[in-house]
């Protein structure tokens, strides 16, 4: 199976970054994770960029704050599908993240996923990988009912205190 | 190869979503076209997502403005990869849409564009069937070449206009 | 009388909902409660909605944060007045959720109250039963008085410590 | 039946307002219009509010701009249900309206509809009038049939113009 | 000399509230304070509103918060200056507030100050009162002096903790 | 009478502050206009606020855009009120000047009114001169039936054309 | 002398990088005008950025909208001073390009000016270079002196329209 | 070696501040730090700012929050470069601080860094310095070294930490 990158451009970023690679590992999705910065380390950040594909890689996850070109930087130098995640941190709640990650030009897509969105980040990246491979659908799919039941069970608990 | 989806909410996103259409046209990727509204159709449209991995679909794009809830409700009836293309409409610039195509729980990921995006997001579906295709990977990289190539056409246009 | 439904997308949101749910109860409005999500429960969600008004409601209030597809979703299913409660969560203050809830498209719409607006939610749902029933009428009409009494007493108590 | 009331902050916020007209008339719902200012005729628009019930109205409907006070003014003086239409003018695409007309305190509800909604609030009164009104609930739903049957037929132009 | 009144629109404005009460107190101005809401209390509001002129007042200040019009509410009445003050609550940190105190309509002037802007309320209260009342200009030319003479204090203990 | 002052950064201004200028105009009350920019002209700028009150102005309007500094660079200068008027330019909609010339720090208050709010700039002014002048609060009043008078005309010729 | 680079990131800005260019004609200082691309020329933009010093540069401006990378990427690349100037492009009136240009991580600043700032980014690199060259000092000192006359001018044609 | 002046509009923004002050001295570039605010001892900031070149130094930091002048207002008076940190403060998350600093009239450049972005303001102050001077541009491409080292030991105990 091919694997999932997830880069994180500072390591204050991993209390976030951990449920991506909480949901990878749930799925038995083989992962690889590392820091590299945009701006501090471009060429370590690029140098992994572009043998990923070669390195089997399928996906990559970039995860990063305020002005967040880790994604977009990635995405210049692969044509793997690069997901972002926009970290919030300071004032503005994220939407400089959300911005600098989604606003990409025409040419270099990149995935956004919501602030902080970790665990979407992770469950986008298998859906990508499920394209092709049925027994990660299932996973998928199986998933999906688990969370539905989460839901309803919630709801009988809700129903059961509120509604006579 | 795994066919792509391209769902627009209203047929006046055509003329956004047409060159989503023509960039996978342009790398020889099956696609279908549909208009389904998640409010004026709902049936429909979950109806042709809960068949669409069976139908041979590899990725949905979903296009939609305001409140856009087209992406998130298409991801809730499959585990296919689907994209979302935030359309400006109105004064708020498409700050709307990208809030909600963008901002889904955690579970139910979109794929969020920029506003508009609609080339993103068909070069984004390719580079996700690309993942297990090494003749789309190839094309994807050629279309890349070309594009450094416009830009350094420009650039020597620009450079012989001003530069001494 | 008709029922009230109240529908929170996630039962972290009860905290709010609860302030509709009291404000029902001290009107002696009847009501059910029930956790659906938009996404994870969809299916629930429009079979609870498309015979909510046969089985006796007159209203639906629907609770969501984030990119708030809920009260859409549930409004897309019935033309029972449908009431969204954008819930406030991370870092943008529930500008996602207002935008998402709000922003309509033309057919399908949904009355939408302030950011963890619960007892306006729940007011505005009694406002609409009592276009027809006079006693639920008087009844918000002393609900008014008293809090406008409220209002002269916080008044008063001002008036004393501070002017002389 | 009940008369729904329409009124305009101003006789500039009428292109959008015609909307709201033409929806009820189509309705054969009565209704009366009228062009009361929160700010320049405080004393017309709390005079007809006070009077709106015993006056035959079961719903309100108000629609103004800018720092939008309206609908929240005539929620003050009475408890009917009262719809807001933030109407966008100038150069922050509606969103002050938005804010103004929205973020009611607790004890006043709006039912605040998308900037420029104006279809949308008339049938979200004709939503309400219709909880008890079993004729106009079957002509909401037929219009819902027949919103969805012209996104059908979009969805078949586009799909015999586009796919194969 | 004139008075002041300061109207807040909850008494959970007061511990903003309370700096421009003290600020009137400290030059001597006299002043009234009252809980009036434009919504809970219309008519109080008016009638205190409308009287406020020959009852010796000279100016207005009003405070509120959300979807804040009460310092409209106050213009509506009276030709006095109205002074608003944005009061931060929620998740929007007062923007709310803020468009809804200063987008006022042509005819209706607010002179709105900043989110929680207490201090600055009651001096421009007091800059207005002092354009024919030389003391009062006098007193606020020396609290400027005060100001300034403060910074440099400040300033000098910066330069000596940090300049060599 | 004391004179008003209304200051712009940029004769470009001037399109939005001719409306001030006819206002005040049509009151009688004098005036003198001038375009002094805080950063291009600031010692022009601080050389007639510092000599306003002695010169005859009880008010001083100051409009200017983007990072709208002249009424917060005039307040500075002076103890006479200063009145600041957010002119829109660019993409945002004039909220950089709102939020420019609202957002002042305790001590010197600037009264800010709506984005291009001349016209209620001069009312404003002219309400703070009227504090002391009946015959001034007498015009003001005439005014408000004036406007009150044309808003129940247009109110007349909506109800004449939709309602029957 | 130094020379300056300016850099845009397509050949769409130059409408508005014009004036930069212009503005250091003006004032005799060297430059280069280039088209790099942060994400469609990477290598290209890095390459020159990293020999810039060594070739005789002494500030990069970097010109770009959206998702604005390009001035991250080239400070990232190189410990010359960068000036990032955001341009607007799309709904949201360049917030975007502001976000992504302005909020660099610590340790690669980025010197930003206002949307569309291409007159003040080619001032600012001249102020820069002006630091150890009075001749440059000068001829900016007598630029400002040019301005302050223009705005005077303004003044009295101003004044002569509208005082007596 | 020309100084570096850093000025803050409060003592309140020391904390902040405190960073760009720390950098300086560990470049061992020579400094002066000064409490001068635009409002409250305008002349101040003004006599500092147009000595500042005789006096020695080649950039001016300049700190402020709300309606952040001071940059500005020091840029007014000097055409030495003029760097501006806007200080988060109060519910907008430095969005009116961003917006005051930035967006600056054509003639007035202020670079403006990110929000709270003070070790960033002294870096860049230090590369303008860098421009004529070699040792601190070896200086400043040493700490790029050290900090990319940072990032490489971060990602090596990631790596260790995650990876298999």
């Amino acid at each position: 199976m091919k694997k999932v990158a997830i880069i994180m451009g500072s390591d204050s970023d991993l209390p976030v970054v951990e449920k991506a690679i909480n949901t990878l590992k749930s799925f038995n999705v083989p992962y690889e994770v590392h820091v590299y910065s945009a701006h501090r380390t471009p060429l370590e950040a690029a140098n992994f960029t572009k043998n990923a594909r070669k390195n089997g890689f399928g996906v990559i996850i970039a995860a990063a704050g305020m002005a967040a070109h880790l994604a977009g930087a990635i995405a210049a130098n692969t044509t793997l599908p690069v997901i972002g995640i926009p970290i919030a941190s300071g004032g503005l709640g994220g939407l400089d993240a959300v911005l600098s990650t989604l606003q990409m030009p025409s040419g270099i897509p990149v995935a956004t996923v919501a602030v902080n969105g970790a665990v979407n980040s992770a469950l986008l990246a298998i859906e990508m990988l499920a394209i092709t491979d049925k027994n990660l659908a299932k996973a998928l799919d199986e998933k999906r009912q688990n969370d539905k039941n989460a839901v309803l069970e919630k709801n009988q608990a809700v129903e059961d205190k509120f509604n006579i």
